[in-house]
This record gives C-alpha cells, structure tokens and sequence, in this order.
C-alpha cells in the first residue's frame, strides 16, 4: 500500500473532475490520500505560455469545453462554462496550505472548484472564498488572514516547486512512489498502483 | 448505430495504442469502422510548431515514454522506444488512401505501427513499407508505385484538409456523427456513443 498523491490546480477543468472523485475510489481501496495543491502559471511559463493552452490554441480550447460538458454529464457532476477561464487560484491553494491535514480541506477543495466550475463564481475574490469556508463552519475571517501571511504564500512556493521537481507538467496530476500519472483519465490507473504498493 | 471514423497518424504514439485495439471493440458492438490516416505536421505548423510538442516540452516527452511503456505492458502491445522520433509517416499514410476499402488495410496500418513502436524500424524507409505489404500477400512494389502518383498524393491531402475541418488537432481522433473524441484515452466513449447511435 503506497499514498496517493493528488496534485490540483484550481484554474484546471481537469481537475475538478477528479477532485469530485478521487476521495470515494481512494478510500474504497484503503488508499491513503495527500490533498497537494499548486499552481500551474510558473510552470506554464517556463513553457513559453502566458496563458492556459485551451486559450493559446482556441480549436483545443473548443475540443476541451465539449469534453468536459459530456464528462461532466457522465460523471454527475454540475457545469457551467466559466465565463472567466482561466481563474487564479492562488487565494484558493493558499487556504489549502492553511488547511493542510485539517478535516475541511477535501470539502473546501471541491466546493471551491464546484463554485468555479458548477456555478461560475469568482474564486479569485476573497468573499467568494470566505463564504465557502463559513459554509463549512469554519472561521473564514480568520483562515483568510492567516492564508495572507508569508508561511501561506511559502508554502505555495515550496509545493509549486515540488510539482516541478516531480515532473509535473500539467494537472491533476497523481504521484504513486516515484510513478507520475497525468489527467484525469489516469486516476484509476494511479489508484490501481496505489493499492497495489506501486509498481517499483 | 452510427460508424466510427478513426483518424490515425503513423508518427503518434498513441495512435498505436488505438489502432492495435479499435477493430476488436468496433466489432464486438457491430459498430462499422473507418480508418481515416492524415497528417498532423500541417496541423501542428499552425500552432506554431515544427516538431512533436514532447519534444519541443522535454518534460512531456519524458511522461509520454513512460506511460506509452506502462500502457504498452498493459495492452500486452510490443513495445521500443524508437531511436528517432517522429518520424516521417508520408509514405504509410499514402499507402492507406491506394488500400481505402480493402481488406488489407487494418492488417497494414497495425503493421506500420508496431514496426515503428514496437520493433524501432523506420517506416519513412520504402523498403520498409513494401516489406510490410509484401508480409501480407500484396504487391508492395505495386502499391508503392501507386502511392507515388498523384491520386493517392491528392487523397492525403484532402484527409488532412478533412481533419482540420473535423476541428481534430491530434491524434488519435474519433469522430462519431458530430461528436469529436480526442485521445487513446477517449476510445471508449467513442465506441459507447457509436454503439448507441450518437449523441445526438
């Protein structure tokens, strides 16, 4: 038995559809999971991209909106195509570092790419993040203040970093041992690794 | 019931994947297949590209040779990792436009692929190819001879001219009625939608 890593970026309509699922299909098989957000952007850069692909190539851009829209159906799960794209999700994965091991953090995650995703709301605005986070009960006030202070934006650093040093290049992204997996498609894949003990 | 059109380019490596495995699952369903070949360089061009993106993103080369390996083992397909790639499909794809409706088509075109991914052969080389045709009981030098005419040089042309009409921007594609799938990946849903008689 090997952990889970999921790697997410809120700006990614990949990995919404595998943040939805990915705790269910883990836990059916005992995988452990590790929630590890980043960003994309300083990557994307390091490509020569100063935007998402979807919007530097328009006819893949087309390709992936029909994708998710028939994935999304089959999956369940609410859409609506974002009226902004890509959203920064730099506030969101700052949070997610507040909230590393806490027991809120898988809700938060899916309900901030739920919001930018399912009901076209601005997850780059902080009123828009505190109210998922007093949904959930917790202190948005006071998470935000602490999601502003530089262990938060280090954190970021450090994990976005950790993403490069992975190879990972695009997300969700499932690390397994030393095993990358990259896509949404890829998750029963990964799972199956994982619950296998990796492929060594 | 709807038929599925495949279009394939000898250079990809994921059209390998779905060319050694597309005929078995189209005819389980009695879903009627069409194996279109093109060419993704012209497509490529326009992006701004003059090679393979896993060449010109080194990271996303070195993912897709792992996972090509990975999927291959899964597969139970041959794999290599070829000593030069891409390479050049021209001569393969014009040989498919002279065999379209014959029955030696599918037979050649997974030849081609496991040639140049499974066995490292360069399949831009015409003695390669005629082997290949020969190997099968046909005239390769017959075929060849026509595969350099006009017609079949026209064919391709057109088939590319038709993919980038299709919206399709790398391959494998799958077109089902008006329906685009793109990738290995998406084989299953292309077939599920055929099988069904499209999305509608």
């Amino acid at each position: 038995m090997t952990a889970l890593d999921f790697w997410f970026e809120f700006g990614s309509t990949y990995s919404y559809l595998s943040s939805a699922r990915v705790a269910a299909v883990a836990s059916a098989v005992k995988v452990e999971l590790r929630w590890q957000p980043f960003l994309l952007g300083p990557l994307f850069r390091e490509f020569g991209w100063d935007d998402s692909p979807f919007n530097l190539y328009p006819v893949k851009g087309r390709y992936m909106w029909r994708d998710m829209q028939r994935l999304c159906q089959g999956y369940g799960l609410p859409f609506r195509k974002p009226s902004a794209f890509p959203r920064n999700g730099l506030l969101a994965a700052r949070v997610c570092c507040v909230g590393a091991g806490e027991r809120w953090l898988p809700a938060f995650v899916n309900a901030v790419f739920e919001a930018n995703f399912g009901h076209d709301l601005e997850i780059a605005d902080p009123a828009v993040i505190r109210g998922l986070l007093d949904g959930l009960g917790q202190s948005g006030k006071a998470i935000l203040d602490e999601a502003a202070r530089d262990p938060a934006k280090q954190c970021l650093r450090d994990q976005t970093d950790r993403a490069r040093d992975l190879g990972i290049f695009g997300a969700p992204s499932f690390v397994v041992g030393t095993e990358l997996y990259w896509g949404n498609d890829r998750l029963g894949d990964a799972i199956a690794c994982a619950a296998t003990g990796g492929l060594g």
